[in-house]
C-alpha cells in the first residue's frame, strides 16, 4: 500500500519521540508499504516563535510570520530523515515547496491550490521514504506560506489525495475518536469507524483530534483517514464515507463545547434585511457565529434573534452590535452557557432521536435555552454548570457505553 | 548610498539584540541609505540543531543538514523584518532562494554560482529595507543549500557585488581588525585600513573576524568591506584594495595560530612523485595541509619532508600516512607547536622585514623549527609555549603599538 503518515507536535516533541516515530515508520516500511510522512514542528516550537514575533509587534506582518513559522516543520522533517537514514533506510526530506505544494497568497491561513505529485512520486519510485515538512507551501509568487494552526493535517490529507494514497494515518497523543470526552465520562468508548460528516460535527464541537478543514478535504478527495496514537499500538478510528452499516448505529457521540457565549437581540423589527445586516457586520469583523435562532415574529411585528459566538470573540461581537442603533430594542449577553450536541448519521433514518435528547435533559431538570438541529446533529445550549451532567446523561441514554 | 549590513550570530543572539540591530538599521536608513541586511542565526541555534542531528547520526546526510541548518537564519530574518515594521519602516524578509542566490550542489559547503539581483533591487526600488537570511541558497535542482560556517559573510559580500552596493559592513562583537590579538598584547591597535591580501593572511592565521572565503570574494568583486561592532559606534576597519599609502606601513599585524600540528617524514627517497603521492592522499582524506617545507636532498638521496596540519586533523593525517609504506624511513608528529606570522603589504618593497623577525625571536631564545614566506607574510613554527612571548616581542619590534 501507499500510505501517508502524519505526526503532530506532541509525537515529535523531543529527540526520543522523533526516534519513536522513526521506529513506527520503519515498521510500516518493513510491512512492505510505500510511505510519505508529514511532520509538524516539535511541540512548543511554534508558540516560541510566535512569542518572539510578539515581542516586536502585536500585529506582525503575515508574510514574515510565514517565513518564521515554517522553519519548525523543516527542522523536524530533516531530523526524522536523518534518523531514518542512520538506521539504514533511504529517505529524503522535503519542504512544502519541494513537495510541490502550491497555495494561494493568504499568508498564515493559506489554502492549498494544487500539489505537483511528481517530486514525491519520483522519490517513492526510487525506493525512498519521503518526509515532508507539514503546514507549509509556496505561493505562485514564490513566497513561503503556511496553512494555519493544525495545517499539517491538511498537508497530509492533500498529499494523500494528490499521490493517490490508499490511506492517511494521523498520529497524535490520542488513540482515536471517542463517543465523548473520557475526562467527562470515563465509560466513553473508542469508535472503530465514523463518517466524515459525523467527524466534522464532532471536531467543530470540540473534539480536538482532527482539524476540521482536513476532514472536509478528506471527504472531498475520498481519502481514508485514520486517527491513531503514536504512543500505542491501538487500532485507532477510521474516518471514511458513510456506509449503511453506520446508519444502524443511531448516535456516534455526544460532545460538550464550553467555549460559547450567547447573544440575544430583543425586539428586532420583523422586516427584510435586518438579520443580513447584522451578520454581515459580524462577518466583516471576523466573528464566527455558530448557532442562530430566530422565532416567528409576534403580532406587533417584533422578534428575538439569538446566536452564539466563541467566548473569545464576545467582546468583539459586543462592540460591533452596540454600533447597531436601529430596529433593535435591546440586547443581552451570557457567557455562562455551554453547548451539548448529539451526533450520528443514524438520525437521518430514525425518528425520536431529538425527543430522547430533550427528555433526557428534562429528566435531569436541565433547561434548554436554544436548540439547533441538522441532519446528523442536535445541539442544545444550556446553563454552563449542567454541561458535564448533560453529557453523562446523554451518553447513557443513547447507550454509547455498550 | 546602497549599503549591505551583515549581522552575525552574537549580534542577533537574543530579542533585545535584534532590537538593537533594528535601531542600527534604522539609523542608516534615516541617514538616507538604501539597505540590504544579511543576518545569521541567533547564536547557539546552529550548534543546537547540529547537536540534534548528531543525536541520530554521526554522519548525517548533508542535504538533510542543509534543510535543518537553514532554518535558523530564516527565523532571524523574519524577526528583524517584523521589528523594523513595528517601528514603521517598510521591509521585506527573504530566504536565500527568494533573494535569488543560486549555489552548486555541494551541500553544507556550497559555492554561490549566481545571484539574480532583481527581487532585491525591485524591493529597494519600492522603498523597502531588504532583510536576507544569510548562509543559504538554492541549488539548480531546487534543493536548499548552505555555504558552510560563517557563510553569512559570504552571502553579504556576494549580494553586495550582485546589487552593486557601495559598501558592505560586517557587524560582529569585535570592532575591527587589530595589529594582534589584544588578549595577548594589550597594546594592540585597531587598524583603520587593511588590504584584502593582508586580511586574508590575518584571517587564515586565526583572526576570526572575517571568514576567508568572503574576503577572497570581496577582493574578486571589488567590494569595500568594513569590519564593525554592533555593540559600539567605533569606526571599524576598512578592508579594501591595496594602496600606495598602505605600503608605507611595513607590517600590519602579527598573528598567533595555536591550532597547528607538525608532521615530519624522515628519510624520504629523493625521486619524483613521492610528495605528490603523499599530498594527494591527504587531500583525498580532506586534510588541510598548511605549511610544507622540503630541503634539498642529502648526498645519499634522501630528504626530510615537513608540513603542518590543523590539530583536529592530526589523527586523521597519522592514519593516512601510516598506510604509506614505501620510500619513507620514519615519521614523527608534534602537537606542541604554534605558528606566529608577520603580515604586511609593505614587505614587498622593503627588505629586512624577515631578518628582523628572525633576530627578534633569537633575542628571546626562541628556536624556529620551520619557516615559510610569501610576498606579504612570514610564518614561523615554534614551540607552543613561546607563542605569546613571540607575538609580544614581534609586536614591539615592528612598532605596531605606535
Amino acid at each position: 500500500m501507499l500510505i501517508v503518515h502524519k505526526y503532530g507536535g506532541t509525537s515529535v516533541g523531543g529527540l526520543d519521540r522523533i526516534e519513536n516515530v522513526a521506529s513506527r515508520v520503519i515498521k510500516a516500511r518493513e510491512e512492505g508499504h510505500d510511505l510519505v510522512v508529514v511532520v509538524s514542528a516539535m511541540s512548543g516550537e511554534t508558540n516560541k516563535l510566535v512569542g518572539y514575533a510578539e515581542h516586536f509587534s502585536s500585529n506582525p506582518a503575515k508574510k514574515e510570520m510565514d517565513m518564521l513559522l515554517s522553519s519548525g516543520e523543516r527542522v523536524t522533517a530533516a531530523l526524522l530523515s536523518i534518523a531514518l537514514q542512520s538506521k539504514g533506510y533511504d529517505s529524503v526530506a522535503m519542504t512544502g515547496r519541494q513537495a510541490g505544494i502550491v497555495t494561494d497568497d493568504v499568508h498564515t491561513y493559506a489554502r492549498i491550490e494544487e500539489i505537483d505529485p511528481k517530486p514525491m512520486k519520483d522519490a517513492i519510485a526510487e525506493g525512498k521514504i519521503v518526509i515532508v515538512a507539514g503546514f507549509q507551501g509556496i505561493t505562485k509568487e514564490g513566497n513561503v506560506s503556511t496553512l494555519g494552526r493544525g495545517g499539517s493535517d491538511l498537508s497530509a490529507v492533500a498529499i494523500a489525495g494528490a499521490i493517490g494514497a490508499d490511506q492517511c494515518e494521523i498520529y497524535s497523543d490520542v488513540d482515536g475518536i471517542y463517543t465523548t470526552d473520557p475526562r467527562i465520562e470515563p465509560r466513553a468508548k473508542k469508535l472503530d469507524t465514523i463518517s466524515y460528516d459525523e467527524m466534522l460535527e464532532m471536531s467543530s464541537l470540540g473534539a480536538k483530534v482532527l482539524q476540521n478543514r482536513s476532514v472536509e478535504l478528506a471527504k472531498k478527495l475520498h481519502v481514508k483517514l485514520y486517527a491513531k496514537s503514536s504512543f500505542s499500538d491501538n487500532e485507532g478510528t477510521l474516518i471514511t464515507e458513510e456506509s449503511e452499516n453506520m446508519e444502524a448505529v443511531l448516535v456516534s457521540g455526544v460532545v460538550l463545547d464550553r467555549n460559547q457565549a450567547r447573544v440575544t437581540l430583543r425586539g428586532v423589527s420583523d422586516k427584510p434585511g435586518i438579520a443580513a445586516e447584522i451578520f454581515t457586520m459580524l462577518a466583516n469583523n471576523n466573528i464566527n457565529v455558530d448557532m442562530i435562532i430566530q422565532n416567528m415574529a409576534t403580532a406587533d411585528g417584533e422578534t428575538n434573534l439569538g446566536f452564539t459566538v466563541p467566548q473569545s470573540e464576545l467582546e468583539n461581537a459586543k462592540s460591533v452590535i452596540e454600533k447597531f442603533d436601529h430596529d433593535i430594542k435591546g440586547m443581552d449577553f451570557d457567557e455562562k452557557i455551554c453547548k451539548v450536541s448529539v451526533v450520528g448519521v443514524g438520525m437521518k433514518s430514525h425518528s425520536g432521536v431529538a425527543a430522547k435528547a430533550f427528555s433526557t435533559l428534562a429528566q435531569n431538570n436541565i433547561n434548554i435555552q436554544m436548540i439547533s438541529t441538522s441532519e446528523i446533529k442536535i445541539s442544545m445550549v444550556i446553563d454552563e454548570k449542567y454541561g458535564e451532567l448533560a453529557i453523562r446523561a446523554l451518553h447513557e441514554a443513547y447507550e454509547l457505553d455498550k
